[in-house]
């Protein structure tokens, strides 16, 4: 089986999205977003997207695969974050 | 200015380095490793590796980059976090 750069990525892809997984929903689960910073939990979460453009504009699958998965599971994190925080201030 | 695709690049490449950079430096201050998963992190490490090897056959700087500076982070922590269970185990 030769080993292309594409499938190096798919791997690369495949192994940073689901190690980023088990984080993401335990804290979709538990809602608990305490140890979040908003500031980079923001920063992270535009990154995502803007590799996501990136992957678009250069059309590179592995780059487009990994970054829309965690791009959803980070928007619903800074979702809960954000309520939270609002949540926190206002009672 | 015209927004290249590869500017949107190093702009995603900062935003998500920049982001991993705090809870690295504390990690690596504090070698408090106990909420990492050394599965998870094994796994992140080596997806990272493998994205900077994709960067580099692809000639990509924009993932050489992020996940270079990502890729030096990520192994100093996983050492700690190998050391701390090595130590653990065998006292």
């Amino acid at each position: 089986m030769n080993i292309t750069p594409e499938i190096i990525g798919y791997i690369a892809a495949t192994l940073t999205t689901s190690s980023f997984l088990p984080q993401a929903i335990m804290t979709i689960r538990t809602r608990d977003t305490e140890s979040l910073s908003l500031g980079m939990y923001s920063a992270f979460t535009l990154g995502v997207l803007l590799w996501l453009v990136y992957g678009v504009y250069v059309s590179d699958k592995a780059i487009i695969f990994a970054n829309a998965i965690t791009f959803l599971l980070a928007t619903s994190i800074l979702v809960f974050k954000i309520y939270n925080t609002v949540v926190k201030k206002h009672g």
